[in-house]
């Protein structure tokens, strides 16, 4: 009889990590491969790049996470390839063998081809970059009080995102609470409420994911928070001093000091890598497209979720990269390895879309969850429950819950330090540009 | 008459702020400069080190400490040199005038000429210190799980901190209870309660600015937690597979790949500065001495505070490098700039020792208040109560509470991450040899 005890996952975001949990009671050994100690709960990394949360708050490590559950273990390791002839795993310092393998190594930005704008606007993926998009927007203000020169100022009080998606809609939002609320009293030569934050979206609207009545809510909300929204806006030059636009036949040039990357992701390159070494399909993000079963064309111990995985059988288009989609995968697959193992069949995939929501502010956000589409308090407050109840770990939803409600009254962002590796910010972007948003693949 | 109103003040760290906060009602205008944005509450440091709390957690930002005292205004910048003939600080972009300028840049970590040492042993004194030692302690961990070779295993579960004082036996305690508590369940290959931890001290005995009796404690305490405490051993050699330790005249050494330094500290390089340029004296570990007014001899408009002062007319010996003192430092000079404006007398500086305290581990520690000595649950209290106290801000205040008591319940300490900048962490450190604990002094 086959032998398919050995699970071996890669990448500890969602997908990688529902996958493990939903193996608890299986009768395998799951092994949980990835190069990054926790798991992150990216939809608040925005929060951390803006002040207002500790990446701590929004990780917990993969151990904590499986600690009590016997058949899993945690290897801190990177994967740079899999040899699917002998069935292992290839990390940089050794090999895991495996009878089924999961990979879950998600995506990380993509520039179209623009390699340059990497270091000039740092998309939001990582806790590091968190960290240095935080470090960036308050740096600028820092600057902005200590110049003289007027046209510099303005240069230093604009800042620019570069997409119109969830993120990007969030980081908007986020950076004109800091303007208008959070500095007001900092500072002593410039007033903050006149920075300028300008969003760009490349399409017809914003959240285009999202019903359209939504989308001109969201546009409404983040103009009241001063942020100038730009549609069918397309970026085409990012220097250190300045954004150029294309609109149609118009090309305008914005100064601005503080641009930041929303607009495009590619996944992990380890979808490259199969689709050379076993001829594996990808589409033009990189993703692998899968089975209905989720998994590789005839692979059937290959199984791909998440952000590296392109499933569009059920809606034709591929379902989004989101965390909802990822951590239904990982748990259906977890169905399918325990049904091979009791020899039953499994339905293919279907995910169950429980609608989607974006924050713009304090006491603002939307929200559609199927027909029903709603936005102010009500969606604000919404947004607030489900991304509690969602935070792994129970330490970090008391301190969640405590900054969000301190920041519900203070408007304070006490998170705002400006932490600083002597690092050249292309060196740490440059190692990121490799990492997906689970494993890496590369030592 | 003489213009007294500009005050610039180099270092926002305990000394500096408390010196600005203290002049909010006095007739001149405060000029704070510090290289990073933020006031850390260092005597937690240890505690981001050991994955316990986050860095924002102990820090406030300057400007939001500051917000509402209009007289004072905060600049972001790097100081190089102070041209005393111009009343100039010297920015490695600028220069800033002054009336009285108080010198608040604090010390960092001396190796006693062995600089190799500085990768090797990391110190802590700097949020980047915090995060790097947190990174070495896990990953030792994390690579333990992964060894087969039971030499190399040993040494990786083997930590050595070098120096005996209060932050060596904080560190030591800490690590004492990540290995016995915190990790207990978390790996498959090792078991963590095997962990070796060795306290080295110079000197007759940990804590030596303690009672002696208190020392006795503090070391059986730290026994109690694993950690082998090695009196009068000096440390002769680190290399990255171990410590070599001379006592007396035995030599051993110990393979061991974590080490960290918490022995010598050295203050910030402008005091040499200050030497050669207008030849104030200086002490071994490079303090300025400072009159009964703590001004340098001769100039009456430099203030010098906090470790980068030698005060030491009041007991013969210089007063200790913590926190107390140098708030104390920057109450009374602002006490002596309004006495000057106002012309009036002020009697020399008297510090008022307080007492002191270090944490062991949960519900231990020990303290000294006067002729009051006092050791376990009741010392733990009153430490826990003046660390909350003292920190600076109301939401800090909660979060490090939530985090305490959560720990007291379930020893779990969530922020272990292991965050990875490219960086070679020599590059880090590199930097960090010229950083004092407020302001740096290199560009």
């Amino acid at each position: 009889m086959q032998d398919l005890s050995r699970v071996v996952i890669v990448g500890g975001g969602f997908g990688g990590l529902s996958a493990a949990q939903s193996l608890k009671h299986a009768p395998v050994r799951v092994t949980l491969v990835d190069r990054r100690n926790f798991h992150l709960f990216q939809p608040l990394l925005y929060q951390v790049a803006t002040g207002w949360l500790s990446p701590a708050n929004i990780a917990s490590t993969l151990r904590t996470a499986l600690r009590h559950q016997e058949n899993a273990r945690v290897i801190l390791g990177e994967v740079v390839d899999v040899d699917i002839e002998r069935q292992q795993l290839v990390l940089c310092d050794g090999r895991i063998d495996y009878d089924t393998l999961v990979l879950a190594t998600g995506s990380s930005h993509h520039y179209f081809g623009n390699e340059s704008w990497r270091t000039l606007a740092p998309g939001l993926k990582t806790v590091e970059d968190a960290t240095e998009i935080r470090r960036r927007i308050f740096l600028a203000f820092e600057s902005a009080e200590r110049e003289s020169d007027p046209a510099k100022l303005d240069a230093l009080l604009t800042f620019a995102i570069v997409g119109g998606g969830p993120t990007g809609v969030e980081l908007a939002g986020a950076l004109g609470e800091i303007a208008h609320d959070t500095l007001t009293h900092d500072f002593r030569n410039i007033d903050p409420t006149k920075t300028r934050i300008h969003l760009f979206e490349g399409g017809e609207r914003i959240l285009p994911t999202y019903a359209a009545e939504l989308s001109v809510k969201a546009a409404a909300g983040l103009n009241r928070l001063g942020v100038s929204v730009h549609e069918k806006a397309i970026v085409s030059e990012i220097t250190p001093e300045a954004v150029t636009i294309k609109r149609g036949e118009t090309v305008e040039r914005i100064a601005c000091r503080t641009v930041i990357w929303a607009a495009g992701v590619q996944a992990s390159p380890l979808g490259q890598r199969l689709a050379t070494r076993i001829g594996a399909k990808i589409d033009r993000a990189g993703r692998l497209m899968v089975e209905r079963d989720l998994t590789i064309a005839g692979h059937p111990e290959l199984f791909v979720i998440g952000d590296l995985a392109n499933c569009s059988q059920q809606t034709g288009k591929p379902l989004a990269g989101v965390a909802p989609v990822a951590i239904q995968e990982g748990r259906y697959i977890a169905r399918v390895i325990i049904a091979r193992i009791k020899k039953k069949p499994v339905a293919p995939f279907h995910y169950r879309d429980r609608g989607s929501m974006a924050i713009i502010g304090r006491a603002s956000a939307v929200a559609e969850i199927g027909r029903l589409h709603f936005s102010g308090y009500l969606a604000w407050l919404a947004w607030l429950f489900v991304h509690i109840v969602e935070l792994v770990e129970f330490e970090n939803k008391i301190l969640v819950l405590v900054q969000w409600g301190w920041y519900y009254f203070s408007r304070n962002r006490a998170a705002r330090l400006i932490t600083r590796t002597a690092v050249p910010a292309d060196a740490e972007l440059e190692r990121d540009k490799m990492t997906g948003s689970g494993a890496n693949v590369r030592c």
